[in-house]
């Protein structure tokens, strides 16, 4: 019960640039201009109150962009969930991996290997609950950007903390070393092993432990799927504080051990907020219990924090308590087009003031991205072939002041030329709709071949600056250069493709992006965290100091290094 | 430019509780029934826009409520700064604070003293900053609430992060402990020395080093007190995420290393979110610098969330950099009185519902708490008096939607008997004269002689049986029992008077309040913190591990124990 109105599809466009800068620009469909007789009277001159939901609002988009309608929603709305996204990748005819051992520079570190008496013991503590099967283990090998394989012979899959507890004190006694793995969708590699660290997945810890209906907090066992939680909260009343396109597969567990941003960051700010309590399985099998539900609890320094983002490396996260906002009454969705990244930017400063505190999102995208979502997920672009496509979403409480907030906003973005075309859509399924177009990027994006990604933090005035800097860099080395991402949050994702893997495509990538980030004071791992691949440009962002103090908290609290070997830690300490 | 409309302070007030209880509720100032002919109609028989805004929220409250209107301010609105305390607390005949090492079983630990040497080398460090005149020294060696006393010999006054730590490199290689000192508004006794440690103060760092108008990112120095910075952002349009009664006085620092939640947490959440870089300078005198100013960075651990809240024991917070929301273009502040707690939870509830996002606070006070204010303070209440009272302030983009959702809001908890009487502000001087009477309660108290301070989170429906428990417990041992706080947080401000400190009297609250506030999975310390003063109770709301973690992290970051010892770690470790 999200959305109160149901009301279609609306579509909307700019006049064209030909009108003088001075006259106030009317609003038209554009594509049937006959059924709107409102759009040819300057906005000016209408009452403050049909101009706030002006008549396009609440009309369905024709002809072309039929795509859109409700009975097209099968191409569209697909949740990336595990079958979406092995269904693309292991089609028949996508090469193997390589082994990521053989492709990096990289030794195994002296831990044991797992013997027939360590899986014995493994079936008496988690009976029925490991995995040998070679088939059985090859996705758990690959993460989801098939870049990197590791070669792990056991997976195993705890029901309970104690379970966790009792791997832990094993392995640690044994030195044997654990990858943590939830929905393995990270993109950073941090979630598969580079050797034959075991796997410890948290796919059967998968329950809600308690929620309360008025402070709206969650208890939930590390290993429930982000997009199972938000049902479950939903039909509750709340919503999860964080959304990700990968919510189908990911687990809140990973969640919180890669803090993931995500698509609402922008209104519920950080998971370093929002937790507000964990259990934790350290290195040694002790379970660290730091699970409260309090919205405030200053008994002092705040442990569970340490874990928020630590990627498996510091402990395994087998509970969460979250905060989860109030379910908004109305959801809005504006889809639109602008003519450049300089209207992108005045687009979002404009929305924050005039949305004010019912902005939930703003996601961008260029020319490119649309174009390999339509392509390679027959997805349909809403609104014209522009630059940029900027996603705006509002959350609130009164759909009716959201809708003239909303209208005003528009009315001005189009008015103004910030914006040539747009859409709006109030309706779970068409809302659904426009979000696949942003979230599914990362998607398209795997279809083209390898992908080279970068998730930078940079000041949002130079975020699109490196895109344009390195797709002339590469020219036709490279078969595309995209940028996309959470334009509200400063982030920008960064993303390169080519057939295949080169040396020599990375040489002209690396350092080149990372100093250009650095250069700027940002960050070179916005929210995608560090895992394998990163782990050695930490130093771009983080000074010698920090990563040493990183390094000693490791030694404390994991000190034979057993988990997560390989991953967020620079390699040469 | 907070506010827009200026609109008289409107008071209102609910018909008899004689009225059949399934007849709609007319609306009715009470004292002024001839002038709203609207009043007798039926509320359900009112076109919704003008149920919206009733009248009474535009009118001036009539005769006894004189004390609030806009030439009664002097009265009311006077910030809680360093005068107002001293004023208040050192006037003549007020009875010196024993010396915490008198009055508590607690040993000096063997750091060395301060010798003439260190004297010479500190005033190389900081010239002109090392102050040793004992009438000086003699308000920083004692808490705000008066019940506390070091005394220490020695305060430095550092302006930069190199002297901190110059400052601390000496004092480690000559093992001298150091109290760090922000505004000293702490009510744990974290922030004065409990023997003769060193007190660093932070007083004269305080510049803003960069503002960001576009995103709101504020970078400054530890020591900018609280209302300065938010008159310089709200120049800029942006406030700062937290408020608190004591902002007059306190420093961000001093926020930080407190984990301060205060009056906007409910809308803005905790510092651990909102914070998003800390320079700090480690016992050793190592400049830590994790002072970025990106709303995301998860280049590997989230080190700087170490530092809030460690209340100074784990390093000196230098610099701060924060993430400022914009400024509400419309504040409204409702001030009502609840005929009983059940109203009061129900009235939050219906609140949460009905305003939404525009919410901002939700602060609670009983009677006993308003008889206090009115009787020390001269503040007038603006209310008939009832058993509770609620404010409920409400920021938004919009003035118009935020009106009209706050009306029909009181107009249904007066309709349905939530709310009996109460008054509501726009205009900034009015705000801040209801404000003033929830945030000098902590004022009020400390003229009653001793206070037993308790700040407890609690599961919000069991929030005011303690304070019900320990009035009946006590009886006539106490003079007052009250509880007040952030209902919307599920904290409550537990505080019982006498009037002199007396073992029985603690023996009678403690560890029953502590006992009480377990058996409901509540925290023992809410936002205050722990300090001196709450170490030995840690364990009623953390683990036996967890307090083992803290001490190993407090051995890694200050091996020496130098950094404000006798603090926030429990005792017997
Ligand atoms: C289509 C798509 C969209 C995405 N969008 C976003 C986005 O918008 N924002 C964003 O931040 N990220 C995004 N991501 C990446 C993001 O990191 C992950 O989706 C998610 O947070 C990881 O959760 P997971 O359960 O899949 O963890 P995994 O991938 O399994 O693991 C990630 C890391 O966490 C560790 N880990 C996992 N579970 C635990 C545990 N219980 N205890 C300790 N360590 C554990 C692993 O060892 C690994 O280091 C996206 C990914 C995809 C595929
Ligand atoms: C009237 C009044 C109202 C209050 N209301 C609230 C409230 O609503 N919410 C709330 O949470 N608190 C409240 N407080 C208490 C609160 O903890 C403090 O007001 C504030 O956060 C402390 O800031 P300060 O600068 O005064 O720190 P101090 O009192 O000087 O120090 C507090 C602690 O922090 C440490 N510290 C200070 N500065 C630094 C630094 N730069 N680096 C490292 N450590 C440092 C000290 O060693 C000490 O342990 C209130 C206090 C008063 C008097």
């Amino acid at each position: 019960m999200c959305i109160k109105r149901e009301i279609p599809l609306g579509h909307f466009q700019a006049r064209s640039q030909q009108l003088p800068a001075l006259a106030p620009r009317a609003l038209s469909t554009g594509l049937a201009p006959k059924e709107e007789p409102e759009a040819s009277v300057p906005a000016a001159m209408l009452p403050r109150q049909l101009l706030a939901r002006p008549a396009w609002l609440f009309r369905c988009p024709p002809g072309p962009r039929g795509a859109c309608v409700p009975g097209a929603a099968g191409s569209w709305g697909r949740p990336v969930g595990p079958l979406a996204r092995r269904g693309c990748c292991s089609a028949p005819g996508t090469p193997e991996v390589p082994l990521t051992r053989e492709r990096y520079p990289v030794r195994r570190l002296p831990f044991s290997t797992v013997s027939e008496q360590d899986l014995a013991a493994f079936e008496r503590i988690v009976p029925g609950g490991v995995v040998t099967d070679p088939e059985a283990l090859q996705a758990p090998n690959v993460d989801w950007i098939r870049t990197l394989r590791g070669s792990s012979k056991v997976l195993l899959r705890p029901r309970t903390s104690e379970e966790v507890s009792h791997i832990l004190r094993h392995c640690h006694e044994r030195n044997l070393a654990v990858n943590p793995q939830g929905g393995n969708t990270g993109m950073v590699g941090g979630s598969i092993p580079v050797f034959d660290e075991i796997i410890l997945s948290t796919a059967r810890m998968n329950k809600v432990l308690s929620f309360h209906s008025v402070s709206g907090i969650l208890v939930c066992q590390a290993g429930c799927v982000l997009e199972e939680l938000s049902h479950y909260v939903e039909e509750r009343d709340f919503i999860m504080p964080l959304d990700l396109g990968a919510k189908g597969s990911c687990h809140i567990g990973g969640n919180v051990a890669t803090n993931a941003g995500g698509l609402r960051f922008l209104r519920y700010g950080s998971l370093h907020g929002t937790v507000l309590g964990l259990e934790v399985v350290l290195a040694d099998g002790t379970i660290l219990d730091c699970l409260t539900s309090l919205r405030k609890d200053n008994t002092g320094y705040d442990l569970k924090q340490l874990f928020i983002g630590s990627e498996g490396t510091l402990g395994v996260i087998t509970a969460v308590s979250i905060l989860c906002p109030p379910k908004p009454r109305a959801v809005n969705v504006a889809f639109l087009g602008c003519p450049g990244f300089a209207e992108v930017l005045q687009t979002f400063s404009t929305c924050k003031g005039m949305l004010g505190e019912i902005l939930s999102a703003f996601e961008f995208m260029d020319a490119v991205c649309m174009q390999l979502v339509v392509r390679h997920l027959h997805l349909a672009s809403p609104v014209q072939e522009s630059p940029f496509y900027v996603l705006i979403e509002t959350s609130g409480s009164n759909a009716g002041h959201d809708a003239e907030k909303l209208g005003s906003f528009l009315e001005h973005a189009l008015g103004s030329g910030l914006v040539t075309d747009g859409t709006m859509a109030t309706d779970q399924t068409k809302v659904k709709m426009l979000w696949a177009l942003r979230e599914r990027i990362a998607e398209a994006l795997s279809r083209e071949g390898y992908v080279y990604k970068y998730d930078l933090s940079l000041p949002v005035e130079r975020l699109y600056d490196i895109v344009t800097d390195v797709r002339a860099r590469l020219g036709p080395h490279a078969k595309h250069v995209v940028g996309y991402g959470h334009l509200g949050d400063g982030n920008l994702h960064l993303n390169v493709t080519a057939e295949a893997f080169s040396p020599s495509l990375l040489g002209a990538l690396e350092p080149h992006v990372y100093e250009w980030t650095a250069r700027q004071q940002g960050s070179v791992s916005a929210e995608h965290g560090v895992g394998f691949r990163k782990r050695d440009v930490l130093g771009y962002s983080k000074p010698p100091k920090a990563l040493q103090l990183m390094q000693q908290l490791k030694a404390l609290l994991d000190p034979k290094g057993i988990l997560n070997p390989y991953k967020t830690l620079p390699s040469q300490a």
